[in-house]
């Protein structure tokens, strides 16, 4: 950076693709224009334009035809509503090809607004009674199509293995093969059970995504079935109506789901995975953030995932530190290996790999176990 | 199509690019497992895999590196709910690169739940008394940084140079220098003031973008304030949150800002901006859709825009035609031209370009002339 930024100035860094330093000047300008006064030279007085237009700190080469523009915007306009936020930092834009956001620097006072995970990583541990040095695991059930009943009796089975998490499978909403309620009902019993059973404390999170005007009455219905957590898909609700969840009275852990992220490595357009999933997750509420781990279905590189569980745990305002979530097609044999590499503040997520097992509780005890020594002394091989 | 669709499977066709029909096909047959089941082959029992798989009806060439590859999807999986529609069109397969959306036809079933315009373009025609054959204007007061009642003379002065619709910068949400309140009285009191001293009947739509848990009063605010209808930019508050505005009590008229859409011409991802602001955006319950019209700050090709005009209005189930609303960066004098080349169904949206004139009622009434006369026998020059 040539200056220092004033704390109270939003940050955001663009990387301008198939350009020289010349035409991403120019883009540059002009969205620091686009994004705030949006109105042509000669429309706003001049002290005006010196007080609201985007400020352009700095353009600087990124690699052969790209270069990275940072440009700085005043709380004036930002203020510290999250959409607004948003809006500034990439609205407009978003419709312009070769316009990527890499990075997002929010101001303190939007920090201080923002309501940030509820619980974070150490209330899930409260919650899990997962001691600090131990990841976690959680399993999904699913497919859509299997009764409440048959979904119960797998996550009878998960919590008896010694999940820490069961959640709905993003894709179960309220279909009439497991319509929300009836589901909702027969899996949090049977995770009761289970735990009552065993002395274990596995939480069941029931995905809420859905009709964004009955979103109340599903997060009450939730609470009275006894889970202290939900799964939601903020990029298809909005991440505003998860502020909303993390800011208002139900007392509930989020669990994120990135699905309709629209989020990528190695895209020219778009928001990068860690600030999506990283930095506006976590500040817009979500207490674990689930995210397509390297090595899965959607060969995503480490270096993403690693730069997502950076962010959702490093220090950022009075913010808790959210749980990474590595999913999306682990291998369950190869769980213990991520986990080393990721820290034990890290929350596995397995599904199908699981599913697939003949023996499903033994499969559970065995990856339960292994999750559990994963990041002991000496697992780092 | 190899074989007719049953009109209550949704289709979605998906480009895949940089690939050859091998790979083509077996990322289809991935997808269609991927945004349904989500489990390995295997986990559910055969006729649960036939009954809820996604379909792949075809794969052909597009281009020369790219495949559109059909798949559809049973009704039992897809529900007729908004944001599930829209997780099983392009949930998770929106993190893979290489993979855009480009159609999308919904499920009978489900357009008929959907909610589509309230008034649509015969409604928006009534509420302004704009006769069918003309085009209608609608601008835009701005920028972000003046105060309730600079917006509001701003207003009065296009009101009274005969723009149809007065709608608030979608940047303009809650700022000091002009909070939502102040703004909405101030400007709402100037229009109907404009239009007691003209006998006009602009109308005055409100941004009401912003914290999701307290809409609902900026929606009672505006109708309280005299509005008919209001801005909304669905996709930053999330698309349910415009199709729960539109299927609630509110009587209010929604003129949808693209803003954050990450939709744009020529990307290997993404939703097709035909797709996100033509269908889903219209089905969503926007009357009005604004779009980045070509010639414009955005470098959109006119084919794209004729595609988003043409899906807003083109019969869609029982559901009413949208506005299209050409905006950004349209030159005022260009306006006629567009409008010549769009039809009449169409509402100009101008907003920094007029604000540049020094004589700004005169511009505005010549503009105003200008957007009656455009589609009049002869004008499509």
């Amino acid at each position: 950076m040539t200056a220092p930024h004033a704390s109270d100035r939003m940050v955001a860094t663009y990387r301008l693709s198939r350009v020289d330093l010349d035409a991403a000047t120019e883009t540059a300008i002009a969205i620091a224009r686009e994004q705030t006064l949006e109105v042509p030279p000669g429309v706003a007085e001049p002290d005006m334009e010196a007080a609201l237009l985007g400020r352009v700190e700095e353009v600087v080469r990124a690699h052969e035809d790209a270069f990275d523009a940072t440009i700085s915007y005043t709380l004036a306009v930002t203020g510290t509503d999250l959409l607004q936020l948003i809006n500034v930092a990439y609205g407009n834009v978003s419709l312009m090809n070769g316009v990527r956001l890499v990075d997002l620097v929010l101001p303190a006072p939007a920090l201080d607004a923002l309501p940030g995970p509820k619980f974070g990583i150490d209330g899930l541990r409260e919650m899990t009674g997962v001691a600090p040095g131990r990841p976690l695991l959680s399993v999904a059930i699913k497919p859509v199509g299997r009764s409440a009943t048959e979904l119960a009796a797998l996550a009878a089975t998960f919590a008896r293995g010694g999940a820490h998490v069961v959640k709905d499978d993003h894709g179960l909403v309220d279909q009439p093969s497991a319509p929300f309620r009836e589901r909702v009902r027969a899996v949090a019993q049977a995770v009761a059970e289970s735990n009552a059973a065993t002395g274990g404390r596995c939480a069941y999170f029931p995905n809420v995504t859905g009709p964004v005007d009955t979103l109340d009455e599903r997060l009450d219905y939730s609470i009275a079935a006894g889970s202290t957590g939900v799964t939601v898909c903020p990029s298809l609700m909005g991440l505003d109506v998860m502020r909303a969840i993390a800011g208002g009275p139900h007392r509930l852990a989020i669990l994120a789901h990135p699905t309709h992220g629209q989020a990528a490595p190695d895209r020219h357009e778009g928001i990068a995975p860690e600030v999506l999933y990283g930095t506006l997750y976590r500040v817009a509420g979500a207490d674990a953030v689930v995210y397509v781990n390297a090595g899965g279905r959607f060969s995503w590189p480490v270096e993403t995932c690693e730069a997502i569980s950076h962010r959702l745990r490093t220090p950022l305002g009075r913010h808790r530190a959210a749980m990474p979530v590595p999913a999306g097609g682990v291998e369950a044999a190869e769980g213990a290996r991520w986990l080393a590499r990721y820290g034990p503040d890290t929350m596995l997520l397995i599904g199908g790999s699981l599913l697939r097992q003949p023996d499903l509780l033994g499969a559970t005890r065995r990856l339960a176990e292994a999750v559990g020594e994963a990041c002991a002394s000496g697992a780092r091989a």
